[in-house]
Parts: structure tokens; sequence; C-alpha cells
């Protein structure tokens, strides 16, 4: 195996499309680091159907030091931002009840342009997505002082579960799907040259861009170079990716 | 009533930050006919702890006409796209089973700028998201004629699955979060000069821009007038809301 990569499994593997499945890490990871919101998608309640699916700002990370891709030491994922307080509570009961943690699914999807082709049934994205299962569990006091969980009043308040807002998903299967590059065409509309006289074809590139950073009310400081930089290489960047994908297949 | 809305209960109330919490349809609704890709979730099966997130595409629609919006003709929401088998295989089973159809949650987010606060704590996006749930069931024959599933030789083959890519997603719970604005700022560090002076607060506006079209290989129609003017529009219109959320609370 020439890089690290997820175990292809039934769980993550791709059925449809195959040539566009990716399982490395270097794919897969970099899909989600470059992805402004996940979603990750839990079950509130074993007697309940519906699982539930939030956005969450998340980054992939290692535990172990240094740097470690052997899957016994698995890739975390950090989640923060707007967790609710829910997720936090079910990842409190997984690890009372003995499981790893809170089973939960992970999905990062960027598009990079609207694909148009002769005839409807062609139309599609250009787009990288990742999906990662793993468990999901509170970064709290255990980190520093391990059994502290156990060996407190549990479980958190109100109060002290808004405070806490890092989850750490320690992964344990992952893949990701792409497709890039120009429409693809019925053989016969290709060979017809009343179709390709009358129906135009091609990729409209979409990527985010930032705007000129707009300074809060009570800013009284210069619009430092370190976000100017950032504006500048994401908007440079953004778009070449997205220039990339129009024109290179995947 | 002033508009149509979903009923707030255990299910999709908005518990923290409820000020940013929004339930009636049109703000729902509009933030996931907006977005490019939807995140569906679904659990693959009772035994598996571990639910799925995929990317789809979707479209809120009626299944009843004239239009309604009384919670007893549930808004449809209909997806098409990248669609597993298994999502297709799980909605034909459920409904054999009796259920109205596969249990789903969805959810659509779009950021509309990063928002930068004198303080780590404080950092923010200004962001629109809903999350709605729902029975999923796979537009087929029983469209045209009633009961042809329960009376033809199932369950669908591979390749007829395959073929067959729509979901229709009876919705009855939603609801939307929203955060715009400036960035908050601790009520100390506003009073303090020195922070004032040193650190820079504001809002980067984030928006979904479309590049110039990129003729595919075998085209050779000029490029129409329709997307010329989709390009336009959009890049127009996501601008001005990105702009809008990095001034106007909400």
């Amino acid at each position: 195996m020439s890089e690290p990569s997820y175990p292809k499994t039934p769980r993550n593997a791709i059925n449809r499309l195959r040539n566009r499945g990716a399982y490395d890490f270097q794919t897969a990871h970099g899909i989600i680091n470059t992805t402004a919101v996940l979603h990750v998608s839990f079950a509130p309640d074993p007697t309940d159907p519906y699982p539930i699916v939030l956005p969450m700002i998340g980054q992939m990370g290692t535990r172990t030091e240094p740097h470690s891709t052997d899957l016994n030491h698995p890739m975390d994922l950090y989640l923060h931002g707007s967790i609710s307080s829910r997720i936090m509570k079910l990842s409190h009961e997984a690890i009372a009840r003995g499981d790893h943690g809170l089973a939960v699914c992970i999905a990062a999807t960027k598009v990079d342009g609207y694909v148009l082709a002769h005839t409807p049934f062609h139309h599609s994205y250009n787009f990288r997505s990742a999906v990662v299962h793993g468990h999901a569990t509170v970064l709290i006091t255990n980190k520093i002082v391990p059994e502290r969980w156990q060996n407190t009043r549990t479980p958190p308040n109100q109060v002290e579960l808004q405070s806490t807002n890092i989850l750490r998903v320690r992964v344990f299967s992952g893949s990701a799907k792409l497709r890039w590059g120009v429409p693809n065409g019925d053989r016969a509309d290709l060979k017809n040259q009343d179709v390709l006289d009358r129906y135009w074809a091609g990729v409209v590139p979409m990527w985010e861009t930032f705007g000129e950073p707009i300074c809060a009310p009570s800013n009284q400081a210069p619009v430092p170079d370190h976000v100017r930089g950032f504006v500048q290489r994401q908007n440079e960047e953004n778009r070449r990716v997205a220039l990339e994908a129009s024109e290179e297949q995947k």
C-alpha cells in the first residue's frame, strides 16, 4: 500500500460509480480540513428511528505525537462550534455505558462546479465529498487526569455543558468520492450534429469567495495583514481548484 | 399564527441560543432551496448504531395542487442525484413493513461569513441552517398507478434501482437557525482601550461565486444567455446576501 488508507469494508465502500471512490487519508482528510461546515449525524435514542444531522466546525488531528498514520493510532476529528447539549450528553452516556463513545457519521462536501451536459440525464456537479465513521467523546477533565469523569459528580449541569464545546471523534472508517472534469455525453448525441449545434455543454466552476473585510462597530484597529492575507490566499486557492476541477477528469 | 410554521416540539426545538431559532416554512425551506448540496442521514439497520450521512441534491415542493402549506398536507422534499442503492432499498423495505417510509433527517447549511472578534471565544460564523425530519419513499410506478409496488415483482433489481433516482421525503418537522451580524464582544474588552487598539474585529463575508462558463470539448454552440444570466444573477444575489449578513443582526 503506497499511502495510508482506510481499509475497504461494507461500511465505507463506494458501490455506485466506483472509479470516483478514494480511500486514502490524504484525500478524505484534505476534504474535511478545507470544508467550512461538516455535517455530523448520530442517533439520539435507540427507540427513536430518526437520526439527527447537525452542522459543526471540525478539523482532523492526531492524538499521538509524532504524527502517526497507523490505523492502530487512528486519526482524530475535533469538532467545535455550535455543539448541542444533546450530543455532549449522549457522548457522556455512551462512555458511562462502557462504549468507546457516541457512534457518529460525519460528511464534508465541496461543490466545485455545475456540469451542464447536452442532455438532462448527464447533468452533474463537480464535487469532492468525504464520509467518516467514529466515536465521539467530550474533551473534558479526563484528558488531564484519567478517570476523573467516573470520580466526579456527573452528569455535568446545564452551565457546565454549555461551556464545554470540543468533541473528539476517533475515526475508524472513511472514504471519499470525487467527480471532476467535463460533462459526459450520450454516444449518440455526440454524433448528432443537430444536438451539438443546438445545445451548449460545459462546466460553470463554483468556489467560495471571501469579500473585503468589514470592520465591527467596536473596531478601532486597521484590518491586519493576517486577515487580508487569508482572504487573498483563500480566494486564489479556491478559484484555482474550481478551475482545475472543470478541466481535469477524476 | 402569522405565517405557516412547524410546531415547536422536543424534536425540532432550538435549545441553545434560542433567539437564533426560526420555525416558519419560508425561512427553513428558503435555506433548503438555495443550498447546492443537502446532507441526508438515515439509520442503515436497527442493529447498527452508526447512522449514515450522505450529500444529495434536493428541492422543496408540494404534493398537492394548488399549493398548500397546511401541515395536514405536508411539504415534500424531493431528493435527486447520487442516491445510493441502499437508501432506495431501505425506503422500499420501510414501506413493505407498513411504515410511512424511511426515517430521515436532512440538513442544509450556508456559511455567510467568518466573524472575527476581539477574543477567540467570540469568534463565530455568520450562517443559515435548516434541519427537517421526514419519511422517504421512492418515486416509482406507485405515483402513476396506485398499489403497483405491491402488485409487481419486487424488490427492484440492481439495474432497476440504479435507473431510479428520485426520493420524495414527506416532511413533518423542521426548524432553522441563523447567526447574522457583527461580532459579539466581552463587555470588559469593549471598555479596554488596549484591546480595542491592538485587536481587529469584524466580518469577512463569504459566498459562492460562479466563474466564467468553460465549454466542453464536444461543445460547438456559443454559451447561451440562460447560462450567462444564471451566473450573473446568482453572483449578485449571493454577494448581496453575504454583505447583508455582515451588517444586519439576526
